[in-house]
């Protein structure tokens, strides 16, 4: 048989697991400097945890696990009969493959709430599943890499959650804008424009204006009985840029006032904050989800740096007024945020900012000609590797060509070379195998020059 | 609704997280030193690719992900008809979970032969699922540590694998025994009974020794038609300790011999290695696994040193001929190696022996009276954790002993506490949750007192 792997799936080579683990480690490193804890779900939850988080969308995109066994004997009849796909799942198919991180943390803050001390801050880098069509840039099997402290309506949170964006970015050497507003400020539009309980639908229609543009939206609202004067008032609002100017037009809506004020406060510490990316209010922000309720987010490239790279949001999150009272536990607000990890790869990839040694952790292939030298050139591995030098050694005395082609598809920056003459001298050949320079050394100066780099 | 997870699965707590990886971390590391470069493959395989490799009871243990969409619109009718599950799944499920982490390795290596250079050396740390009936200290989703070298017989890799598992069980403080077989030495055991043909049962008999004892095992082969004389002979075969002796044995079987000579070679290049641990030659090692056709061996807990620890192998592997050809690709023999890290887990747990600071990351919470030192303290804060110290701030200036308390909580080390008098002299209380000592200090020597441990 000729192997494949499911559509939409991905086998990793070495160079592109250290690639994703740079980015990973990275944000995992400032996840932890900012106190947030890591906590694990498994791969398979409860259908019942999963099914009506995500819309009817989302329920058919969830992957579903046969039951073992003899799953037909408990399978509905009925649906059976019917041959219906739909209302027979249930009763052959009791767990399922996660579809986000936050549904599970939500189950999991309320299974573990007295494990837990509050305000409770986690993170999670882990795999998601998602039956979508697969595509170029979107995968049924992907990464999210998501932070969320709950339990607190303290806006320190969103100013250090930027914070942690800033420091993220600044590492990878990606220059962006975080965009920030809030979701009462929203509201207090929707007040403006006497639609109070059409709140959702301006948000969803707010939220294209990046892909129908302002006449899409116009298009949109109106659809949604929004009269001409309110779409109007609304589109020009989104163009503001200074949050005074915004404090001015909601003076009358104490949401928005409200929504403004928290903008205001997280603006104000920030100041101290000596950020390397711009933080940017930006009215027409809206996220598409539902469930925020304050400060809303959003990481995009900042093209004027880096221009011609055309990417979408590279970070995003929020704050919600509820995680999990689905799930029976009510008053537990948070805020949280994402960074798009996969995207960010492409980034990364674009820009040829990915630290060199990433393709390579091996430092040194040794390469012996004979069995003595051989046996000698295993004593001296045993040596390097003791002082945590990641080394090699070609598994028998070939000829120096096959040994050299080796080494360079390994992608390994220095070779040692061991003849008779070397092993009698104690000092062996080091060669650099970018610049070709070649230089004698004993074991002790290799474990000094590996070691101090 | 009770939220709850698939039985057999866990949710890990920070401080398991952390100790979990803690063990991940110090046998990825020394994959890393010993040349292992990480491979990743999804969590779905094609069912095509996993069935059958497992043997009938293996099958049934696969988790099936059921297709997407209308599934019933292909699936088989007459196993429709019949209720028959086994026949019906073919139709229904195209995709399952990974079961190992070899079986997914063997068909990335068909896949990438031509990205791949050989010698290829891997590694993974990923979790498998196996729809086995949950019991204590077994589960259904669980993590394998595997490194392998495909593409050489070498014996320098069977020498270098005990290396690692010797430094990795050093580092984490386990004394242990590895134990050393060979596959060739037990053909040569079955050749000198006159039961070349049954080399399969006589492993999986001697196999079964620890568990139903030296009877057992007479019983077993006995129950095959070896005669009794074989029997005692291959019995008091085990016992020998010295691999002289076994030559002498096996003076006229080919195989025997050439198993000796690589127990001989694999020991000999070990002569200079300075172990911590101590490896035994083991003629009654046998290893479950049929494919392996060399060196076997199997790491379990010193229990001289460790009294009282019963736990059965914590480390495993050995060397095969053929890892891929069912997958149409010849000529790919290996040798590889395994961490049992749900007991290494267990071990660690008993010995007590996790790292102190495996319980809590955070090393200092900052703790504000008021408004203006708290907007103090977030500047601080900052500063901290832009010197990469991580560290925490409760989110309002609430009453001390709240405070106090969720630093108890957090397992924090040290509190800093900042009221009026300490912004106003720049000089915060530093305080060491464990002994209660308290010292003044200024920003710059907090950076210093951090970083330099």
């Amino acid at each position: 048989m000729k192997p494949s792997i499911p559509k939409g799936t991905r086998d990793f080579l070495p160079s592109e697991v250290r690639r994703r683990e740079y980015i990973f480690e990275t944000i995992r490193r400032a996840f932890r400097v900012y106190g947030y804890q890591p906590i694990e779900t498994p791969v398979m939850e409860e259908l019942a945890t999963l099914t009506g988080k995500y819309g009817d969308e989302g329920d058919q995109l969830l992957f579903k696990v046969l039951n073992n066994g003899d799953y037909l004997a408990k399978a509905d009849p009925e649906a059976l009969a019917a041959r219906d796909s739909a209302a027979l799942t249930a009763s052959i198919s009791k767990r399922g493959l996660r579809y986000d991180l936050t549904v599970p943390f939500a189950r999991y803050v309320v299974m573990h709430q007295n494990e837990l001390s509050f305000p409770f801050k986690r993170y999670a880098i882990m795999p998601v599943w998602r039956a979508d069509r697969p595509q170029r840039g979107r995968y049924q099997e992907f990464y999210q890499c998501d932070a969320d402290v709950v339990g607190s309506d303290a806006l320190v949170y969103e100013a250090e959650l930027i914070q942690l964006f800033d420091r993220v970015f600044a590492e990878l050497g990606i220059r962006s804008v975080i965009h920030l507003n809030n979701r009462k400020v929203l509201a207090g539009l929707a007040e403006l424009a006497g639609q109070e309980a059409q709140l959702t639908e301006l948000t969803v229609a707010i939220d294209k204006l990046d892909k129908i543009g302002p006449d899409g939206v116009r298009r949109e609202l109106a659809g949604r009985g929004f009269p001409d004067a309110a779409i109007e008032a609304t589109l020009s609002a989104l163009q503001i840029e200074e949050i005074d100017q915004l404090k001015e037009l909601l003076a009358d809506s104490e949401i928005g006032l409200r929504g403004v004020a928290e903008l205001e406060t997280v603006f104000e510490l920030l100041d101290t904050s000596q950020l390397t990316n711009r933080v940017r209010f930006d009215a027409s922000l809206a996220r598409g989800l539902n469930y925020y309720t304050g400060s809303i987010l959003e990481v995009k490239v900042d093209t004027a740096a880096h221009p011609g790279v055309k990417m979408g949001s590279i970070g995003g999150g929020g704050r919600y007024a509820d995680l999990t009272s689905v799930f029976g536990l009510t008053n537990m607000p948070g805020v949280g945020i994402s960074f798009g990890a996969e995207r960010i790869y492409d980034v990364l990839e674009e820009l040829n900012a990915f630290p060199e040694d990433a393709d390579s952790e091996l430092q040194v292939l040794l390469i012996a000609f004979d069995e003595p030298t051989h046996r000698y050139a295993f004593d001296l591995l045993t040596r390097l590797r003791r002082a945590d030098i990641p080394a090699d050694l070609y598994p028998e005395p070939a000829k120096l060509k096959k040994q050299m082609k080796y080494a360079n598809q390994r992608g390994v920056p220095y070779t040692l070379l061991i003849g008779s003459e070397e092993m009698k001298s104690g000092k062996m050949q080091l060669k650099n195998m970018r610049s070709g320079e070649q230089s004698a050394r004993t074991p002790e100066e290799l474990v000094a020059y590996f070691t101090n780099g």
